[in-house]
């Protein structure tokens, strides 16, 4: 019998018809049975004639595996495994903890310090192994990445491979079309037909994150489309989820992004506002391993910048957290109060130089908006845009991958492990509303640290009323950019002012000493 | 016949009884005519048996006079006087001019620059003497400054008078009681009963700031009180206003600012939020100068920090322009539009080390503020608040006056200078929506300048795509910070990109050249 490590890919291969189009034609999948648990999960073809059914176990012991297809070849298939323990670096999927927080599955503390590189999977091998290089060099432990090849500034040439069978038939642009359903001939692609050696070099990429310890935050549609990929209708994308979480459910460090903004594709006329209930509710059924799911906005809510748009409707029950563009950092505990959901600010602007608002935020910027938020209850994703001259083709790590060329990202590592070596399992935060609304604060949950964030305000002299009655601190002076500590002569209650030497960007952080 | 310059303060004083509360008992008025113009103006009684009405002329030439009281030896004085023309330091009050700015009466561009010394004017002489030696160093218009004394954090002294009869029946501290009306006897006033000396001195410092160009936006009532003074009920309310506006109207650089924090006040129990229609109308109504007016927020509007109050209601057409605190800096147009009034940020957080998050902004934040606000159309307040050691004595700026210690002043001066010398009558904000929203970017109204601020972002290339179609350019790179205009070696048109040195705190200075 063969074995397959708790929350690793179990993969069952058959060979099967090659006539017709097997994609369409031929239904596959298999139930999963332990004890009394059985799970049903879709397999897919892979081309060649392999027929494929994966799946993820959760639980340690014997399964046993039975096959279903309308064709009698795959049909009926029976075999076991042994489902052995986790070794001692998998810790299993994440998924949330405690209403807004996250845990790997065995309990080991999960707070997303993700960063952003959409296309990279889509760029030449020289820089995919830069990327998987630059990554394994940061802290970084999850990646937004698409599974749609872009197209946008600074990223328009054509990918090596294309997701689906054909070939482009004009030339590359944004692809407009009059309808939400465009008309496969005008593209030259067979949405019906998959290029399985597409999705074979995808799943590669993201078994390469799993290696570091990645979360592959994989975003399923996109506008950024030469290909009319974001148009295929309903009943296509239909079948392209079924088919790539079929493909992809069965790795651990999955996590699904319905889109990058939705609202924009709306707006270009690419997929309707209406369009994702039915897709969220088709991935979550899909999905027998039940992995995070979100949908990212493009439009802030009437918090900022003048629009009155509102964010996706993150309360339905599918969704597993609220992955939002916003660069409004005040609002965190409040909003985790009204959507008991954890919170990650996937973008918040970028460190870069380029022309666009949300790409030339400085070094300090992306930092300080680390702090803002991760202190006050929320995570943040970051990203990098910086450009040698207007339209380069030089790789751009928000983009392409690559290597990193800010300084926010080893900030970023710095406040990550002040947080892992400070019982920082995750982030309560702290009323700290009133006079005091200009720090963002957070509690370790254990109640032994207190981390207050001051940032470019500058006050000298503190008096931390916020505190807990009788709790007494010790008190560190954390540079956030210097990434220095400096101990304070002080013990911290919150009836007594103390001092602090004026200069931007510190924090500190208490430790209970009664 | 004597002579009086335009928009200068004519006074007229009359003898008259001494005997029971003239404040009270005496009714006195004058019409002043000038052709068919007949303007009603309250008098006041200044102690001593003087009994004064003060007026400011509008019109040059005849104007002729005539008293009413309901004691004789005060009614029927009829008197002449000519109003001369305005000398050349003399340009009038400042009004709204097109709906969002202002002007002189004479039409010189005002764009108000102002800082806030609340009760400057009931510090030790030293101190007040101190206060307009650094005004007059300075290149602040507008002051704000309170009525009252002000009793609150580091401002906890006894002023030398108080404007009314009687003395403090308790130690100082928040004054609290049951009711929106306090009993007088248990505040130890005579609220009936007005203190002109208090008085006197408060116009005595009302033109010292006249002859420093400077406006006195004078708070009527504000929430800082250890007298009763912010709860006197509605007919003693009234009954002061009726005494202060015939005060102070004659004065040309006079504002009223009905409250500092009025919601605040509604807060602490001390004046219902429907107090106010009934002041503002009354403000309104006994002034016949119609000099500018508005009202002081303390919550921030839903946009900001979780609160979900909301602002006055600016758009009451007694109030002239709006008088907001707030640090969300990016809606400045659209509120215009919406209000069609101007917009004077009079509380955007102060220059300081204080521990309140309203005092410790740097005075890079400060800086930063004024040309996000002013570049976006709307106008802002200064305030320093830097202290030696928590609860000092050591005057602050913000509310003793006395010198300034910050970093900010300097730089505010340098913005105003820039726009005094490159056309700016007023800014007109541009439209930079979409992905130039980090940038604040107003035009001159002769369209020749261009002013793009870009703050603590750092784009390398730019590209303003919002510049008129056929218009060409030449730039100076601003250093905001160090006060420095470089000139670009580039033609600036909105279809092109160029280059400018990533450092922060920079703003792009446009001339046409076409």
């Amino acid at each position: 019998m063969t074995n397959c490590e708790r929350w690793q890919s179990y993969e069952l291969t058959l060979d099967g018809p090659t006539n017709g189009n097997p994609f369409m034609d031929v239904e596959f999948a298999a139930i999963f049975n332990y004890g009394t648990d059985h799970i049903h999960v879709r397999g897919f073809y892979d081309g060649n004639g392999k027929y494929k059914v994966r799946f993820m176990p959760k639980s340690v012991g014997i399964w046993n595996v039975k096959t279903i297809s309308n064709v009698d070849e795959l049909n009926d298939y029976q075999t076991s495994f042994t489902c052995t323990p986790a070794q001692d670096n998998n810790h299993g999927p994440v998924q949330v903890s405690g209403k807004t927080h996250f845990t790997y599955e065995d309990g080991t503390p999960y707070l997303p310090f993700g960063t952003t590189a959409y296309a990279w999977v889509f760029q030449d091998s020289k820089t995919q192994e830069k990327t998987l290089s630059t990554l394994k060099e940061n802290s970084f432990n999850k990646i937004r990445m698409t599974a749609f090849p872009k197209y946008y500034n600074y990223n328009t040439q054509e990918p090596a491979q294309y997701p689906f069978a054909g070939s482009p038939t004009h030339t590359t642009g944004i692809f407009n079309d009059d309808s939400w359903q465009v008309d496969p001939q005008k593209t030259g692609f067979d949405y019906s037909t998959f290029n399985p050696s597409y999705f074979q070099h995808l799943e590669q990429r993201i078994k390469d994150l799993d290696a570091l310890g990645i979360q592959a935050d994989l975003i399923l549609f996109h506008p950024y489309d030469s290909w009319g990929f974001a148009r295929m209708g309903q009943a296509m994308d239909k079948h392209y989820i079924q088919y790539i979480v079929a493909r992809l459910a069965s790795y651990k460090n999955i996590w699904w992004s319905l889109a990058n903004e939705y609202d924009l594709m709306a707006q270009l006329g690419q997929k309707p506002l209406s369009a994702w209930d039915f897709i969220g509710k088709t991935v979550h059924q899909e999905d027998p391993s039940g992995h995070l799911l979100s949908i990212h906005n493009f439009y802030d809510p009437p918090v900022h910048k003048g629009t009155t748009k509102n964010w996706f409707d993150y309360t339905k029950p599918w969704i597993t957290h609220l992955s939002i563009q916003s660069d409004n950092v005040f609002f965190v505990p409040k909003w985790l109060d009204d959507f008991q959901k954890p919170i990650i600010f996937d973008e918040c602007r970028y460190e870069g130089n380029i022309e666009f608002g949300w790409g030339d935020n400085s070094a300090k910027g992306m930092v300080d908006s680390f702090y803002r938020i991760v202190l006050r209850g929320g995570y943040a994703t970051h990203g990098e845009t910086y450009i040698d001259k207007p339209n380069t083709t030089r790789p751009i790590w928000w983009a392409h991958g690559g290597i990193l060329r800010g300084e926010s990202q080893k900030r970023i590592t710095y406040l990550k492990q002040l947080l892992a070596t400070n019982g920082f399992n995750y982030v309560n935060p702290m009323a700290v509303q009133g006079p005091h609304w200009e720090l963002a604060v957070g509690e370790s949950p254990d109640k032994q640290h207190v981390f207050a964030y001051i940032g470019d305000n500058q006050p000298e002299f503190e008096i931390f009323d916020f505190l807990p009655k009788d709790n007494i601190y010790s008190a560190q002076v954390i540079d956030t950019w210097n990434m220095t500590s400096t101990k304070l002569n002080e013990r911290i209650d919150k009836n007594h002012y103390f001092h602090i030497p004026r200069k931007p960007y510190q924090a500190i952080l208490l430790t209970k000493i009664n």
